[in-house]
């Protein structure tokens, strides 16, 4: 993406292009500014004493593209509050147009009624989103496709597929059987078979015959082999580690895990300790605290600001979104 | 459900109830007012010379409790159209509430965007039917849970699993392998593993390495096992006529094809012809039409009038809908 | 316009303007964009084997001025349906402006509730047009002027008059009387006799004292004189064939008919076939199929793709349309 | 319907029915409550000394079934801006359910764009109430039907037309010959022509060859006969008394001129004084002026107050409004 | 702003920038144009015989950047009216933005509920406002603050405050004490305060103990002093007439009012004659009549055109907007 | 209101009243319930490992009244988001009527544009409301009276000044100088001047000519005399112990300080403690923490629970909550 990049980006903040950061992605917004050349939109986000969210856009942006880069990550409530009151700042300043930029889009799993009288929040987030302003979404990863559709807005939609898969290939790993530690999440895994060629098994939990207790099995062949574990994120990684250990113990030789979002929630850090685990792979969709990354020391973190400002300025340019997968795909 | 229905139904009609039937779900319609022990609503509904829909509503409805039972089965347009037509003579015509009972809900699988520039058709019904007066919406196994989360009025999501549970039980096939035809699908197919205790197996195509062909495989083992395949509907019948094939391949013995719809399109019927399948079961959602029933010697029609007669007795009646659940699930 | 076309439509495509049609207007969307030199735009539409619709954008249309061009003649709900599917695909594709462009608007004598309980569908159809993504609708000849005010959104509103008065003037018939061959129809004919210096007469069914049958008549004088009738639309060609008989009992020469939409339903051909006119005079808004043309041999099929193309320019290039009306009555 | 009025009224106030009038239709807000057996419901409307409208509700109306009775007659805007900010205050305090009473519709006739750059004021109406809080709207003899679809919430929509054809009956003036003073205005006369039977007769203006004055022809016959005139408004007289002098030129007996409102703007009083008509009538949607009653001897103003307080029973208590029609075509 | 202005004022028209003046504020609509350098937008408006608004736009607006000058002052709800039918006009002629500029925000004191069963009449006429077709407004000192709240559309907020200052400050009776009228806006009052460095003393009325009756007193120091009492609007006068009085009995000297906003309704005029006031300061936001300006002859108008005209500018040129209040208090 | 409660509640739940408690008004919300004799609704509320709210409602609400009392007190973006989670919940569930009752609600000092560039979130959190679910809104004490016009659904507004009043009339010390810390809160303050009949002093603080300091005098006379400070709200506590300050050096006895919400955030206690305040009066719209009520020896906190309750009981029946006002000042 080099060259096009340095042809491309040349003017943007004069075209009016201008992108905000949350406090949520920091450091990915100022990469995602480093990759279009150039400076990081201006405005003072803090808390009140009381504890209530306070924005100022500290620059002009009347007539401007603007784009605000905020993932709804933990503390979520306090994320999104914050990208809403951003987005009604920009609007009744007169920015000409608005994109939600949401690495991770937080409640994205509350996306349909398992059970009687539950919300669905990740639309209940869809509406919000939409009324406080925004004309366009930018997400990546998520959990499930049919989100796009809570939306009438656009929604363009990145997958770290590439970014991931590019590193188990430098790895030379790719050979290795995928594994799904869960049915539910098999389909994010078989993106991946497809993406590397590999073969595929399913870790899988069957309730007995008169009995409430579950019996957790694997289908399919892992004896002997490197296995790869692909999800769209790690959460408290119970499911994960579980896996692991039923790989392992029907043989499995180095286990990678791989997701696209590190949420690290709960006793995850402690549980991916005890996994015994080659490598865990995340991207800076969400901003990896100081800490786990001093825990965690085989955890890897690579980063989308090259895939997302490549989008952001697709978007601003009028050019096709959906030609960057096929880049990424080729390799670029 | 007996004792309690004929209890519940006992005046009904005075009550200010009425069950509408559009022409995809005329025989349904029917049955579900024989379950509620109520006349079906009149109304006249037809088409022009120049193939314009035409509805009036024949009965006043002013006040009254309304639900319009339809499915969007093919023909899909027509059958959408003058479900929308309908409801917009009710909301004109006054009516207190409207409740859009949608049996099979077609374009369910245009629920996302899955390449650049694609519609999302699922939605853009969704917000069709809201606009055309839907105070709630009453559905059966959407293709994906997520759909629920389309609309913001209150939708009530029955499935048609414990019926056909219930049926395979009573046959007394239930041990046998729980094989899910394609990766995507596997969801489904997991329900009734967990509901018939049944162990699974998997389907799955695979790209080799270096080469654009794919190469099917089976995770998991069939040999010398019954098969049951269950999915969400039959369309072309392709994925399964070719599951089937391949897992009688691997030794399986009897193999049964299970969905909540039969949509039967294309070349279903040659190719469910073609596949040597004990039995094919799927309910009335979609009103099968004689010459397949006719040509598919094998094919079980199960009805979910019951169910959703039911249903719409508690929404009626301000009582649970969820509880149904449990109560199907416990035998009733 | 000629001149005025070859200089406005140097660099449409560049510009961004993109032209679609949609099944039920390919013909017609392709003289239009000879009209203003720009290549169609490219899409996939088609039907899948279960009878949904399938539409697919093939080319990038962000931030690109788009018009789809459909009418919504029979099969009304199929045609419709595309479209909304047409636009929600514009939309969510990320396009700058899309424009509705419905030579014949389907469902536009359903626009008042002629009884209780019957719904306004011409209504509906506007709001989903509207909710489906249409910022703008260019339309010809609507069945009532008021269906403009169904919209929120701006409608440019063509009339085919000028096409048909110019025909009948330059095959020198513009002396004859204009009859209209229903009270209600009057306003069309009307605007004819306006537009030719006709005299008019009016057909007139009334009830007789006393009894429900009713009797035909015709106020004002058509011995020995041509007559031409016009009307917005012929359907089943029932009003108008009635009108031709009693004209010509009444001593009336040749009788001429007109319309601006041709949508030849039901009986309508063997009627026109039975009714001895001279000519029958339509436009493309509707594409007359081959059998209707080798059947009706004094059938005139006059194009409007020059009128839609150049108010089409003149919407893209922020010019006035209603001055299009001015410059058309002038003979250009 | 004496005796049903008298057992339907039983109770209203205690069901929960209030009926309000505005300063324009107070006289028939009483009748109507008067029919109803209801006390008018009580309400301080004023003007400041500013000229601001202020509405203040002097009675509970939480949970109550609130019709608010209030042309948009002359002084058009502050009657219309009255009627918006009565039910703003009515939701905002609760009001189970608000009803527009609405028996004449000002700005009905700016219903289409008939020149470039217009308005469509009767749309932009249609949102304003919707948008303060009207459920509902029952309306009388709107300029076009179409008027309906402007709304998407029910319209319940009256005509005089019984009220106006009894009187003529109870005359003995049905034989006269029924002349439409304009060719736009046709239908209204249509509809009485079919209720009482009579011949028809249209006055048509008409541009002369090369020329751009007109010239108003009788087309039909109305020697030695009487003539009635029927239109949904009287408004400046203009059309109505020159088709007058026309058919007295061409040997008409007496004239009788009817219309559902009369509005008497500017010139009409002088122009109608002058017209030499036997009988001028109208009902009281409009509330006439004492002084126009003493200047217009030949003027008779009936009443609708039956009809709408007949209508607001029914919406009520959830019974048909078309079937009133039926009920006041036999006469009741 | 001189020179600026010049500069940016070249091609304004060009660019597409049109001005319409509503006939509440014909003057200063002229005078902004004068300050922007273009010629007043063409159009129709008037009354028809009936009362009803008309409004024709003379001039293409496609595409244009629109921006209806229109007071909503006395007569409030037909100069509200006729923004309202402008905007749906500019809507449907495709007008690119739409903004409008409210130098009197008619209605604002009716903000809240002071009672139950009370309409909010400035948020009515917000969604008024927005519903028919305005994308932003310009407005100046709205009663209270929140009323910006009152649309999700940006809005503009102006204040005459500099202006009304400037003037004492040349006149040089900044150093008097500022006195507010009433508790309730001493808001206003203390802005002044601010920006004029004076004391501030304020009016007070009591309940007293036991009493219906109300004491009126003065808290803070007025003896020997000159008075400058600042209030948003002059309605009747009658709070700043009776607290001039009050002052003048506490030993104050001269008295001067001032106000952003001259409405002098209903006794406003007489009650100011007999105040003894040295100087009434006010703007053209509202036109004074001719009569008002011959009797006041202490009356003073201020114009805020070049500060509107300054704020379209700087709109229309994506410039900022708050910037402008820097440099008006900056003296420029 | 004794009698009335126990025969009001009798069968409140029987009749379908459904009172829930969010988290940050568990206390209130048990309160008002026993006011109402009815059971908490049950819901399950919580936080998932990664921080995300969960809420289920653990109970049938179709058809049901519901209510859900939820201060959005600090931590506000969680309190405000488990709100809008629980009507998303009650309204995908069936509810027939939800009430969001917010004793206190966050973020209402953000209700204007104080600057460019700056979010009105007080009013994104009402279309928040809004579009979740909300019917109609109980609130308490909003920071400004037009917040009830940022929404468009009936809001109720209960106001602690007579729970506050009624205490300090016990206490006797009601004939005390009302001091207001701030001009600008001046209104508050002022109320409770009329319903005590005391006099009214004001703080005032201006800019010194010339210099950017600002000097803090009081405005009125406060010598002697016992001092009552009213607030909406005590926040930091800055203004208001500034003010203690100033009076007490102006030679004020005993200061009292009141308000309707004890926010206590960041330095107030400790502002509080160093005050020497008589006595500190807040309600329990905020549920004060232990910590607060152990530090604070001089803070009393009355209960708003029963009014609340008593405005719940009056909404659910229909009765006027404006005449509630009138008996608390009547001291029921």
């Amino acid at each position: 993406m080099k060259s096009s990049r340095n042809r491309a980006s040349r003017g943007f903040e004069a075209e009016g292009l201008v992108v905000f950061g949350g406090t949520a992605s920091t450091h990915l917004a100022q990469k995602i500014c480093s990759y279009l050349n150039v400076p990081l939109g201006r405005a003072t986000i803090g808390t009140y004493p009381d504890g209530e969210t306070l924005v100022k856009v500290e620059e002009d942006v009347r007539g401007k593209d603007c784009f605000v880069v905020q993932s709804t990550s933990p503390p979520v409530n306090s994320n999104l509050m914050q990208l809403l009151i951003f987005m009604d700042s920009l609007r009744r300043a007169s920015a000409k147009r608005i994109t939600a930029v949401i690495p991770y889009y937080g409640y994205a799993r509350q996306d349909r009624k398992s059970e009687g009288r539950m919300p669905i929040t990740a639309k209940l987030v869809a509406n919000m989103l939409t009324s406080s302003g925004a004309d366009r979404v930018l997400a990546m990863n998520l959990h499930a496709d049919q989100i796009q559709g809570f939306f009438d807005i656009p929604v363009d939609h990145l997958t770290a597929a590439p970014v991931l898969a590019r590193h188990f290939q430098r790895e030379g790993v790719e050979n290795a059987v995928l594994v799904s530690p869960d049915v539910g999440n098999i389909k994010f895994g078989n993106d991946f078979s497809e993406r590397l060629g590999s073969e595929l098994a399913v870790v899988h939990k069957r309730r007995l015959t008169g009995d409430s207790t579950k019996a957790i099995t694997i289908i399919g062949n892992v004896e002997g082999r490197d296995v790869m574990m692909f999800d769209d994120m790690i959460t408290t990684a119970g499911t994960v580690c579980e896996a692991a250990k039923l790989v392992r113990s029907h043989g499995a030789r180095k286990v990678f895990v791989a997701a696209a979002h590190g949420v690290f929630a709960g006793p995850a850090v402690e549980r991916l300790l005890g996994a015994e685990l080659s490598e865990i792979v995340v991207t800076d969709t969400i901003e990896a605290c100081p800490e786990i990354r001093a825990q965690l020391k085989n955890l890897t973190v690579l980063s989308v600001a090259d895939l997302i400002g490549e989008a952001i300025k697709r978007i601003h340019e009028h050019q096709s979104v959906s030609a960057l997968f096929r880049l990424a795909e080729d390799g670029e």
